[in-house]
């Protein structure tokens, strides 16, 4: 048998990193299914399990078609490469063939060139999962996907060159571990910016002033939702330590995990105890994205950040998100799930965190979380607003009222249960 | 401390590989549960449950009693061992009680033998799950778990032997790196030979030539059953590799992972986009149908395929399992979750796609798809058919209508909504 | 390049196995929400769910500020240190802010400190779980949590003291590898504990001696959760051989997964089997609990029983399990998903088992299993009674009629779907 040097070791640790923690990370997307299914009105409940499982596969391809090039390869300051295809080094190639002679040159890349794909094709699915939820009941199944390719082919990967890439705010020292702004602000702008262009449901906001309720239809899948995206956050937070073959990277990795389910934890406490002042009652909705927003809040610095830190900033996360909840609500802003206080508020409080808690340079943070807000919810903005004018984004009034089930797939999601009618 | 040699570190990494990998696989034991009961009606919708937890159990205990002995010990050319139960080596027990004299002994076996069995185990259990799905609402409880066990230990581990086992195919050079045909043509064979003993749910194909629809009872559980499936994939065939100490094997393993998820990917977006052409909407049961079915496809050759070739083998593939949804339809085979388009036809093109992207020998392709889907049909076949001069392989036409969670287990799946009278 | 070291090696898999087995652990939260969530009615399948999730949240914060320390840290007999907070030891600060220098002193501790407290955290959260369940549907809200706070960090980690931590337990030789006792054990003894206190469910049990049916509200998220429960088990069982940095320890990891699935798939077949005398129909929900319990029975003693053992132990505590449930169904203790029989009893058996099974001292093992038993019920009694005279245990009748989820949390479960009018 050949001998194990330590750098073929890395390369093991380093790849089977990516793809174990990449997998857990594709494992959101279920979550984020579950949360959103079960957010919405029956009515709506099949249509968003397609929309999901659907920008996960555009996602996938669209990041193999283009995106990995352009966020990764030949990065100058702004953007990487118009290159198709991301494919396997030749090195990596005579190696799958068998060439040993190739093994040297493979080994010394530190990990296999499409495991990093596989991971950073996971987060560019998260981003656009983000979209889904706050866009649901009445967005356009057909232009959700355009929008979803435009997203996940073009927009996150300009804002992943900048950072992850090693452009301008990289080089500039911008701290954003696991995509607080990356990730979770430009999903969440770019669900603003839809929530703007397609606007709210039919009678959201009534003329009265009043906000119609429309209650989750299965609390118990938006709970398991909730809790898949917990336990896939181990992987993408854990994960994004891209190496395994260290002491000091499973240090770190462990440093992360626990900051990670500190934040999430404190995020739910916090949300429940806020959620009887702030919205009137004990709400589990709030104690669910207080999760959610705990965990997005740490993302940008679980790497460096003291555990008691972790409580504080997943506390403060929770809380904020529980008020933009009602702000979004004054500003009749019609977000489903909540996605934009969960993502977007949280993932700023998030990256700015880090100055406090990490002593993170607080013009660059600043400076990245605005241009990559700014820039994300601009183009997403001109996206939308160039799909209404073309496919439209908007379902009829009459598939609104009806639901988009049984008008845009001829189903029903439980079409054995009878259900209540509908109070308008 | 004792230095850590390269056998060693081997021996660590090959068997964490199973175990890791291997649960993951057993996950997938939910995904088919989920799946199947939220396709099925809600009157079957617990039995459904009992069956899929009843399989995985059953599987396990005839895997470890004959199953593996039969597919792997002494394989000669069409079976292995008649031998009892299957044991850690003298070699395994003795350093498992702390004779460290024994640790040589074992590191030089390559992994832990068990882990091995781990592995192979969560395998049958896979090709079992896709029987009960295709039987769903009409096969008998006991029969059932009767042909579960004959599947799981003798059916499948004499395919394996086959196979992967060492046996006549293994040594012609068929290739069939995770099972599209060894786990999910066998699986899917067994599934059609049962649905024709079975036959259809009454009144599924009407005398005027109608079908009857039975719409699947609930959606967002069948989405999930999708996504964990999906998810476990990476499990079943990134595990496949079956190793992880060397560059070269982590190297294929992401190679594997990459495929698979571009394949399932592709299945998808080709799933919706012919649905409305073949079935005459968008729909989203074919878009999950092609999730499973572009998973299947790639899984005879992840290791050995471009990833543009992954693409498009996962897309060819749910274009044959859609089109084959309707072909059993018109041959009046009720199949209630599409277990035979999306694993057996599926599975048969991923094992000819090998000869298209890979090079592999059409001949010794065809001849092992063949060979194996006649045997694992008739065998199965006879299986049922004796069965059903036995015990019975069909409930009564009074259970059928009342349901079988109500008559065989005396429970209502969800016993406090009201439901939709039946239309018949 | 640096070179790796044995010892680093062994750092980064032994710390690597707690965060991914850790993380599968965490994932049996989702598991127990299922489960319990589908195991009540409808009316409280909400509160539920904020229960378990919070109890996870309080679990996790509590065993950080002192839970750890009391278990772990400078032991004695009976109890660690009341000091505040876990923390990275100093060597891994400085590693973690990049001092080298630092290397050898944090490799020289075998694991990250932090990794160990993750793993051992989402242990603790796995007891309180086992509560909420048996309480459902009458027990106050924020008197659970309160509960939880005083289990999480004081009650189970002084059990934890005795055994894990190195206390007079461990000194005597107590076996129980992954907590048939000492997590199982005692979150059952709590449970039960609390269901003596808080009284069964208004008219469950009536005047006349009979009892009233109140069944699961939807079986496949019940059958969900338990799917949730076995995949993570691996994690629980597997991650507690504490190390994967030799051959011995993952032959070991090997075997004890084995022997866990094993156990369970004899449980749920065992369960089935007598479901039908014991309880007089073939039963679903035996089935379930009978996975569990072979489980929870194997769980004392999975790395030291030969794996036809395995069969035998966990069928045994399937049987015991679905005694105890017609048992405690008798003596008019209300546990509504069969927590106290799945866990304590099958606890308990799986405890003395390792007697009969792997030559365990009967005395040490019975001490060991009576004197966790006793202190975790007394202590929890006690707590349940003191908030019984404070804060109160229990909702108001109207409450209980009305369901939690309306009346403590303003919202219905599912509330587009008509119910049945509740039978009395």
């Amino acid at each position: 048998m050949t001998e194990l040097s330590s750098d073929e070791l890395q390369f093991i640790f380093n790849t089977f990193s990516f793809l174990l923690w990449g997998a857990l990370v594709m494992w959101m997307a279920a979550g984020f299914t579950m949360l959103e299914s079960g957010s919405v009105r029956t009515k709506n409940a099949s249509v968003i399990c397609l929309k999901n499982i659907g920008l996960y596969s555009v996602a996938g391809i669209a990041f193999y078609l283009i995106g990995y090039n352009l966020m990764y390869v030949d990065v100058g300051s702004l953007i990487g490469s118009f290159r198709f295809l991301r494919e396997p080094s030749s090195d990596e190639l005579a190696l799958l063939a068998g060439a040993e002679s190739a093994r040297e040159a493979v080994i010394a890349t530190d990990y296999a060139v499409m495991s990093d794909w596989f991971f950073q094709m996971v987060f560019v699915a998260t981003a656009a999962s983000i979209v889904s939820g706050a866009l649901a009941e009445r967005v356009k199944l057909w232009t959700f996907f355009v929008f979803t390719l435009v997203l996940t082919g073009l927009i996150y990967p300009i804002v992943g060159a900048w950072t992850w890439g090693g452009g301008w705010l990289s080089q500039m020292g911008f701290q954003d571990f696991a995509g607080s702004t990356i990730v979770h602000g430009t999903g969440g702008a770019a669900a603003l910016a839809g929530a703007l262009v397609v606007g709210p449901r039919h009678n959201k906001f009534r003329a009265d002033g009043t906000v119609t309720s429309t209650p989750p239809s299965n609390i118990p899948v938006v709970t398991l939702g909730v809790f898949i995206l917990w336990f896939g956050w181990f992987g993408f937070n854990g994960g994004s330590q891209l190496a395994l073959g260290s002491a000091a990277d499973v240090l770190a990795m462990s440093h992360v995990l626990v900051n990670t389910n500190l934040a999430g934890a404190a995020g739910v406490i916090a949300a429940i105890a806020v959620s009887r002042p702030i919205l009137g009652r004990v709400d589990l909705l709030a104690g669910l994205n207080g999760a959610i927003a705990g965990l997005v809040s740490i993302t940008a610095g679980p790497d460096i950040t003291g555990h008691y830190w972790a409580i504080l900033i997943g506390a403060v996360g929770a809380i904020i998100c529980t008020a933009a909840i009602k702000l979004l609500e004054r500003l009749k802003v019609d977000d489903v799930v909540g996605a934009v206080p969960a993502h977007l508020f949280a993932g700023a409080w998030g990256t700015m965190a880090t100055v406090i808690a990490a002593g993170a340079d607080i013009g660059v943070q600043l400076l990245g979380m605005v241009s990559i807000g700014a820039f994300a919810f601009v183009t997403s903005w001109l996206t939308w607003v160039a799909l209404e004018k073309t496919m439209g984004v908007r379902v009829s009034r009459k598939v609104e009222e009806m639901g988009q089930d049984v008008t845009e797939l001829g189903i029903d999601a439980y079409p054995e249960f009878v259900l209540m009618p509908e109070r308008d």
